[in-house]
């Protein structure tokens, strides 16, 4: 049988002795993506067989609505029992979501000194450092011998989350450098952590967005980041795992945002939420597709007279589009992983004109040739090789800019750049294709 | 000054002193982030300047290209001690890019056990779990007790990279549990790692694809993973850092791939180099845009008498096209993070067509009502109104078939979906709304 059937048997039987079994050979992640997906009914006769603290493991790999219905099974104080088996981060999620009544009830039931630290966390924005910072770390004075220090560690460890990486503070309290757990353990008894501890640190500012974090520990291969205040005090860590979520959020926000879909669609989302969060994007799509089409309009004439232009103007905006999407790509990517110097970079666009250039006078030969074999017509060759021209140079020109000037206002390129790129690609290759056959009009005829 | 300008400074002057203190004050990526924009012959003086030591950390943090410019300054024995500070996977990467006989004469010139390890890992492809594993990790035998652990330690410690969890081994030397070093700081020291280990240990065999292996270590939120052969003795390792490199790599490939671009295409690429990365795309585009054009070709009949329709049908197929992106993104985002199984997972498309039916029609009749309203006529908005749900029902649908037919044929999805898609969305598009056109003709006169 498998695990998952093994596991909802031991419910549907209240085995506790084989629930528990499953338990030592699963993780709590797996456990979490079974509950998932088990029937209501079901929930509550695992959280009632389940002891507290093992719970609490599954409760921080489950997704926020899973939580939800896992605590509404619950009182107060089996609650309180169970958070004390939890991080203070993961904790302040959970809270955060809460109606503000049962927020505040909680923080009261909890002891004082707890309830500060994650009413402290629920202060900064979920997308900043203070957003995914824990309070648990271990911060030891400098001035301590490796001796004393690993009297501490003895004394401390079992209650603490993150230990290969030690914090060392001076007499104000600042974080002066970091010790290594192997380091302590080879180095001599009596040095102090001064002598040891590597005083190059990497941190951040609680107000730093978790983008700009997860570059820092990716670029400098961290396995924790911790947070300080201006003044240089400790108030928290940024452990690895999380920082893999960020990247994960943030590769996820740039891929759907270039697909036109907001970035909570999941594959597995209901058919109403799918809907509604991809029309408001298809609207947005209809006004600039109509932009296209009020340009077609206004050369009905020239269509009319020659009607093999109809067949061929949707390839140069096609076409202009793809290399607006090429430059887009290569930016919004860059822009996340912070390659790109706004300020530096202009010099780029001109770069991007050759690259227009280039590749336009290359397609568009093509195209003119296969257009000329078929309709032996040299002028409208001529016009398909300068239109392609110019409309690659300006797909690839606006699919750098349009993300430059986005992110500069503030606004995520990922989400918007799109539907802007192919407003202009699709207006402008209409444009200057149709404009073009006006002109030589009198040869096409 | 910047610290840059600096850096050169002490390379112009030579002087080591300055050049030293500057070394102690950033970062080794640091430091091969500026050398990757210095002149060769101040690269030859940096080389010339630097310790062995240092300069292999600044090796193994630089890219390719930059590797091989500073080896170049080397002779055979000294690019071998270069090594010895270098970790065995950082070697394997830089040897298997040299041309064949240097890399033979490199091997031939290290002590045996180590070139035959580095020749191990060079037999692995790069995009696997044994092309990124380092063969340099502590494993110790499950019946050490804590103390004689903690002296073991104290021996190798100094000589190997990771060292925060240490990997246990029975009699057979297969991989039976893990230790962290916090554990054994805390545990009894007459304890035994068998007795103190997770013998619960989530590992990975060689041969896994990268991606498989850093959804692994980011669902169970690991630092590292072991990599075992079918008999389960331990082959290597994969640290997390490598493992954030992979998921920025493939973000990299999605991206890039979505946008019709190879994935090494970056923002500070040669002009010549972006041409020939982007060209290749642009001409697939042109055959898969010329297809569409054969589709309005045959309806120039129709178009002629109807020029109006020359300006609806570009709609119609933006519609279809971005109902379809939508799709993709979604389907090959959650490709990417292993949340679709395609056995189980094939109803998922009758959703996509419920999808593409509701928003085509919501859409569809916006369309359809400003159309009427600006040409006043009932037949040609019902036309639009029904081409519209069809073009956004194939475009949704196809739009997750896509994906997951290339990645069951062993394609990426990635890299040519989006091609296969427009074509797809072009031509159904032009032919969904001209056909309909043409059989309500009389109407539309």
């Amino acid at each position: 049988m498998e695990t998952k059937d093994l596991f909802i048997k031991s419910l549907l039987e209240k085995d506790k002795k084989l629930l528990y079994e499953i338990l030592d050979e699963i993780y709590p992640i797996d456990i979490a993506i079974i509950l998932e997906e088990i029937e209501e009914d079901l929930l509550l006769v695992f959280c009632q067989m389940m002891d507290k603290k093992r719970l609490a493991e599954v409760i921080e790999q489950s997704e926020l609505t899973l939580q939800k219905s896992i605590l509404e099974h619950f009182s107060m104080s089996d609650i309180i029992e169970i958070f004390s088996y939890m991080s203070n981060d993961d904790i302040a999620d959970i809270i955060g979501e809460l109606p503000f009544q049962l927020r505040k009830d909680i923080l009261r039931y909890m002891n004082k000194s707890e309830s500060n630290e994650i009413e402290h966390l629920l202060g900064y924005a979920p997308d900043t450092a203070g957003g995914i910072m824990t309070t648990e770390y271990l911060a030891l004075k400098g001035d301590l011998t490796v001796q004393e220090a690993i009297v501490k560690i003895k004394q401390i460890g079992p209650r603490t989350e993150v230990l290969d990486v030690i914090f060392v503070l001076d007499k104000a309290k600042r974080l002066v450098g970091t010790v290594e757990l192997r380091d302590i353990l080879i180095a001599d008894e009596r040095s102090t952590l001064y002598d040891i501890m590597n005083d190059n640190v990497i941190s951040t500012y609680p107000d730093e967005p978790q983008d700009i974090v997860s570059q820092l520990v990716s670029k400098y291969d961290l396995t924790v980041i911790p947070v300080i205040n201006r003044r240089g005090a400790l108030l928290g860590i940024i452990t690895v795992d999380d920082i893999i979520d960020v990247i994960v959020e943030e590769h996820t926000e740039d891929l759907l945002g270039l697909g036109g879909v907001s970035k909570e669609e999941r594959v597995h989302s209901t058919l109403s939420d799918s809907v509604k969060k991809r029309l408001p994007w298809l609207i947005v799509n209809l006004a600039t597709a109509f932009l296209g089409s009020l340009v077609i309009s206004s050369f009905e004439e020239i269509i009319s007279q020659v009607v093999v232009l109809a067949a061929i103007m949707p390839i140069i905006a096609a076409l202009g589009g793809n290399s607006g999407s090429q430059s887009l790509s290569v930016v919004i990517r860059a822009l996340t992983l912070g390659e790109l110097d706004l300020k530096e970079d202009w010099t780029l666009i001109s770069k991007q004109l050759f690259i227009g250039l280039i590749t336009g006078l290359s397609v568009g030969s093509t195209a003119g040739l296969i257009i000329f074999l078929r309709y032996k017509n040299i002028y409208l060759s001529l016009i398909v090789i300068l239109a392609m021209t110019g409309s690659l140079i300006i797909g690839s020109i606006f699919g750098f800019l349009i993300p430059v000037i986005l992110k500069s206002l503030g606004i995520d390129p990922a989400l918007a750049s799109s539907i802007f790129l192919t407003a202009i690609t699709d207006v402008s290759g209409f444009f200057v294709f149709l404009g073009l056959a006006k002109l030589f009009m009198p040869f096409l005829l």
